[in-house]
């Protein structure tokens, strides 16, 4: 039985599609994080793409403070679905997503294999992403609320965001 | 003397005009917040513009998973400035700001001083704005980074961001 106060509904199939389908398109994102030395949110706007397995992934540079902050606390939020230039910004669609960041270490196969992955995805970061500070991070989604528009919401778990 | 670790750049007039023009023109925002219940991390679009005095300022809904994480954690974060439809969004200039909220009661003077102000910024909100669960938050700057596009970025304080 539903918990009368909780506005969000239980996911269904076309939450879930549109959910999959702000991820697979956005390609930047809105991150917060818990700052590493005031220990206050901080924000920042992110590049975006999923790993071959679906999983939300970024490529981050070691000079940005989320950095500091991802590596002293791994708890973050990512939120994809980009208002358009027209409407109510508060109408469209966009995901708001726990995660757990987990940062993949230089000179391993799998960042050879994901810096091939990202270009794909990303083609202008090949000027970057071979200097020493930039690294990715795998956010690991812990849960999730999609806002379909202005009292729509829709609360899932990881696996309904993974490609079907 | 810089610290020579830090990449950001002290404010100058031209980053305090663009700081300006972001912040005025922004009717949306990403907002972090330290959820109530987790304590880590959540983040949330906001409908944003500036009050009378040129202080940041949303309306949230007391059912939106923020209100609640704004009432336990006042410190937040807010970021504005949207990619466009083209080009790399991370060369595209935005503002984040740590903030500290402050809800301003319903049936004050205030509160109607800056539902006719918001109802200029936002006209389509006077469908919602006098639901009994909406209120204002002012999100008093207190330090902010603009990030001009890729390697050009600047520290700047709530002076910074203030019309001139």
């Amino acid at each position: 039985m539903p918990v009368p106060t909780d506005p969000l509904l239980a996911a269904d199939d076309d939450a879930r599609v549109l959910a999959r389908t702000l991820l697979s398109r956005a390609r930047h994102a809105s991150l917060a994080v818990t700052d590493a030395q005031s220990h206050t949110p901080g924000i920042s706007l992110i590049a975006f793409g999923l790993d071959p397995d679906g999983a939300p992934l970024t490529l981050v540079s070691g000079l940005a403070p989320h950095m500091a902050a991802l590596r002293a606390h791994p708890e973050a939020a990512v939120m994809v679905g980009s208002p358009g230039a027209k409407g109510d910004p508060l109408t469209h669609p966009r995901l708001m997503i726990r995660v757990r960041a987990e940062l993949i270490p230089r000179g391993t196969p799998e960042h050879g294999d994901l810096r091939t992955h990202w270009l794909g995805l990303h083609p202008k970061a090949k000027l970057y992403v071979d200097f020493a500070d930039f690294a990715f991070a795998r956010l690991t989604p812990v849960s999730a609320i999609l806002n379909g528009g202005f009292g729509r919401a829709w609360r899932m778990g990881p696996d309904d965001l993974r490609p079907a």
